[in-house]
């Protein structure tokens, strides 16, 4: 017998990349920024009086959402710090979905969205993306009260305009909630901070684990209008961040010089290393994220995952439809970059 | 109209305890330890490479469960790490409650249970506890899927004896999870490890907020068997726990010299503070936590809490039944319970 509910009990779970305990390795597998952090980061961290870890922290993470309000322009009001991405995609899921409610979204796109759908028993309704990863028309009509949009998306590194998620949030309204995920969308040349304040139904997710590189911290944010924060700050744990976690995100988003000189050495690698597959043969989109989704020659995306790890070169291979002959490459530093180009060489002469 | 589920739409929402800005206070009302955490916490954030900080943490925070497991005498495989005691809590009404399948806990306590089985549709059987705080006998029957029993209870400090509470799990096995909040386990004289080697169907929730003094960490962790664990796995953030709040964690239970020390330095002043309150004329009972709760005198309580909040003296007031005549009061310092009494002792004479 099982104790757990039938939709826990039958779920797969998601699974995350694999992370090699080596650490002489190549890993480009989980869109990590292969630069540190700011050093303001290490600087808050070592600052930080154990009278921080004693106490409970603040359960709204005010001296981040302050920061972040004068980074971005905005109230404190309309920002909601989360456990990382994926504690904001929970919380919305639980905020907006039942089993009367479903949850709507483009496929294909970030795998952890039909596992919450699971947990929460509400039905997920998947529309494919056209070719060009525009907006599929279904969307704008679906029968749902949450519609997430990944953007830029994962794994194909695609973008959507903010005039045309306008659009969709304007078809929305007074129907459902839109979530913006903007987990890479440091890594675009333009986002949809706008539509935040303009839309009552829009939210953003916000992730300082790819731009600010700061994957270990778990850290994100949502940017939405105040009634939204409100309703999903009841569901939210009460204490949801750590004092930790809210020192360095708050030190990371205040080092703007920083953030954008590591964004820019990433934008340049990601056209030399875009080039650099494409010379090999390998069919390669234009990305907005830092990494670069390749269809492999002959499609051998499998073996040639296994052959990279063999050489301890890492890489994502997601065996799904439309993607089982493609890998996603996170983009690296420029040796990296050439070990894997180096490598990829090789192995495609045998 | 609102984009929120009914359920949340009308949640009220737990209330966090107050947290004064000003650091000259006496703060007696959310259970902090006094202390701080142990040196050898400060020295493993201060040694945390940034290297930490940029790649994803643990998913099943692997240092932290072996250093657990080593101080337990348990296998590693039966630990799972969480964002504090509040995230299990989630976890576990998300893994086995929902519309058909009830939440069921004795009362006065924790007040985050109803909460929480509010967000997640699911009846919440509250039964009261007996005048001796014992289990009371609906428990043995209740038609539920989860049992949650704080203890040592909340807010009122009573103790039930692992070998009554082993008789529940027994009476619940087939039927039912019994998950036992440990969180304040740390300053009673036993606690309820053995009972997760002998049922299949116990949850231990355990923390580091008080014990450890790390409340701003947000950590804990669950102990059960192997099968439990990996369902509630599914359920969790795929990454809950950050780095470095793993390093800080794992440092704070391999101190178990320093742990204990801060232990027995409570525990005495819980008997100083209890006898004391007695000879103002309080009726306080005898607590196995690292707070007493108070009857007042002559029952003013919502007075008493705010005359001293006046005074730079914090304690927690609950207008709830069976609590609105008393104060749920932290064991502090010496000095900090010298102030309480010396104030308590003035404003109880005018």
């Amino acid at each position: 017998m099982t104790y757990f509910r039938d939709n826990i009990e039958s779920l797969a779970g998601y699974t995350p990349g694999f992370q090699p305990a080596r650490t002489d390795v190549v890993k480009l597998n989980t869109n990590e920024n292969p630069w540190p952090p700011s050093p303001t980061v290490m600087e808050a961290l070592r600052r930080l009086p154990d009278e921080k870890l004693r106490r409970y922290p603040q359960p709204m993470a005010d001296d981040f959402r302050q920061a972040a309000s004068e980074v971005l322009g905005i109230s404190p009001s309309c920002i909601m710090a989360v456990n990382g991405g994926d504690d904001l995609l929970t919380i919305a899921v639980r905020s907006f979905c039942d089993q009367w409610r479903a949850m709507a979204y483009p496929t294909p796109t970030y795998s952890l969205y039909p596992v919450l759908a699971r947990i929460q028993e509400c039905d997920a309704v998947e529309i494919p993306f056209a070719e060009d990863f525009g907006i599929p028309e279904a969307l704008y009509e679906v029968d749902a009260s949450l519609v997430v949009v990944c953007n830029p998306n994962a794994p194909t590194g695609s973008f959507i305009s903010p005039d045309e998620l306008g659009r969709l949030a304007a078809a929305l309204q007074d129907r459902a909630v839109l979530l913006i995920d903007e987990a890479y969308v440091d890594y675009a040349e333009t986002n949809c901070l706008a539509l935040t304040a303009e839309f009552d139904n829009v939210i953003l997710l916000r992730s300082l684990s790819k731009g600010y590189s700061l994957a270990g911290l778990r850290f994100g944010y949502a940017v939405a209008c105040q009634s939204l924060i409100e309703g999903m700050t009841k569901v939210k744990d009460s204490y949801n961040v750590d004092a930790m976690a809210i020192a360095a995100a708050t030190a990371a988003i205040r080092d703007q010089a920083y953030f954008h000189e590591n964004i820019e050495k990433i934008k340049a690698q990601r056209a030399i290393l875009t080039q650099d597959l494409r010379r090999l043969g390998l069919d390669v989109r234009d990305s907005r994220a830092n990494f670069v989704l390749a269809r492999c020659p002959n499609g051998d995306a499998a073996d040639l995952h296994e052959a990279l790890a063999r050489r301890g070169i890492y890489v994502r291979y997601f065996p799904l439809p439309h993607l089982e002959d493609k890998l996603r490459i996170t983009v690296g530093t420029e040796a990296q970059n050439a070990a894997l180009i180096g490598t990829l060489k090789e192995l495609l002469r045998q």
